[in-house]
């Protein structure tokens, strides 16, 4: 099954986290890889790296959005390995029962990763594990292929009102 | 501050777990009390009940929508219980710095908690702790009241082709 958790409310993340918290639960095995992501800075990070089962993984852990004087081409070269590593998963036997692309949706979208390619790989892996992806923006070609989406609409934000990100709501 | 999860869309009780792994990661004592939830059935549970820092409580296990021959009455009693238990827990000095109360949406919904008693609750207790409320049909007293309010918006849903509940996926 192909799961997408969008939009630009909360809970995409979260949801995310929940869900490989349930395939935890019942024994499954679960990939999860990060992108965007800083080290040790969100709190889940502290909790997913003590689990069983589950092998977590964090690339390009700056985003341009949020950290200025990055070379793109350092982050263009990070998701090439992203994604052999997600061809050699792939390509050998049933290894996850869920595999978490976290924000993947926004590395197509600034074109770090190609979508064809990205497409592609997503129906091979699926054919073996449940796949959740994630991020605002979810591009209408994975949409397509998706069983099951979500956008996480906002109908309120803190944001609005001026008040910065807090410990434990946000990261 | 008050968040909810609410919406027809899959990821309101994921997203709330996930923001308990959140907050237990940075150390932050967390409380979650369950509504209209199986013991044992949901795999997040399993892996909630061994966690350091988080107090998991469940009342009112089968809702009528699920299951016939319940009788009414002892949900409403024991919706008594958990109000009188939210009650203390406003009376007492912070104990939690998260406080999810899940499906609570539905008891307001079916009337198994009355509105005004529960807005007035949640007000206090928000004094001292971050709550989440989740649940599918938050009525608009609460959103009012809220700052922070995510509807999980279905876009596409394998039920609607026939699809089952899953385990991993649903439960």
């Amino acid at each position: 099954m192909i799961i997408i958790n969008t939009g630009k409310g909360k809970g995409k993340t979260t949801a995310s986290i929940g869900q490989i918290i349930r395939f935890l639960g019942h024994g499954f095995k679960v990939c999860l890889i990060q992108l965007f992501k800083e080290d040790k800075f969100y709190g889940e990070q502290k909790i997913l790296v003590k689990l069983d089962n589950l092998d977590f993984f964090s690339f390009v852990k700056k985003h341009p959005y949020c950290v200025k004087n990055i070379n793109l081409e350092d982050i263009v070269n990070e998701c090439v390995v992203v994604m052999r590593k997600l061809k050699e998963l792939a390509s050998k036997p049933k290894k996850y029962d869920l595999i978490v692309l976290e924000e993947f949706n926004i590395a197509l979208r600034d074109r770090f990763i190609l979508e064809d390619e990205f497409i592609n790989i997503v129906k091979q892996l699926s054919q073996k594990s449940n796949i959740i992806v994630s991020g605002r923006g979810a591009p209408n070609a994975l949409i397509k292929i998706a069983d099951l989406v979500t956008e996480m609409k906002e109908i309120k934000h803190p944001y609005k009102v001026g008040t910065k990100a807090t410990k434990g709501i946000e990261f």
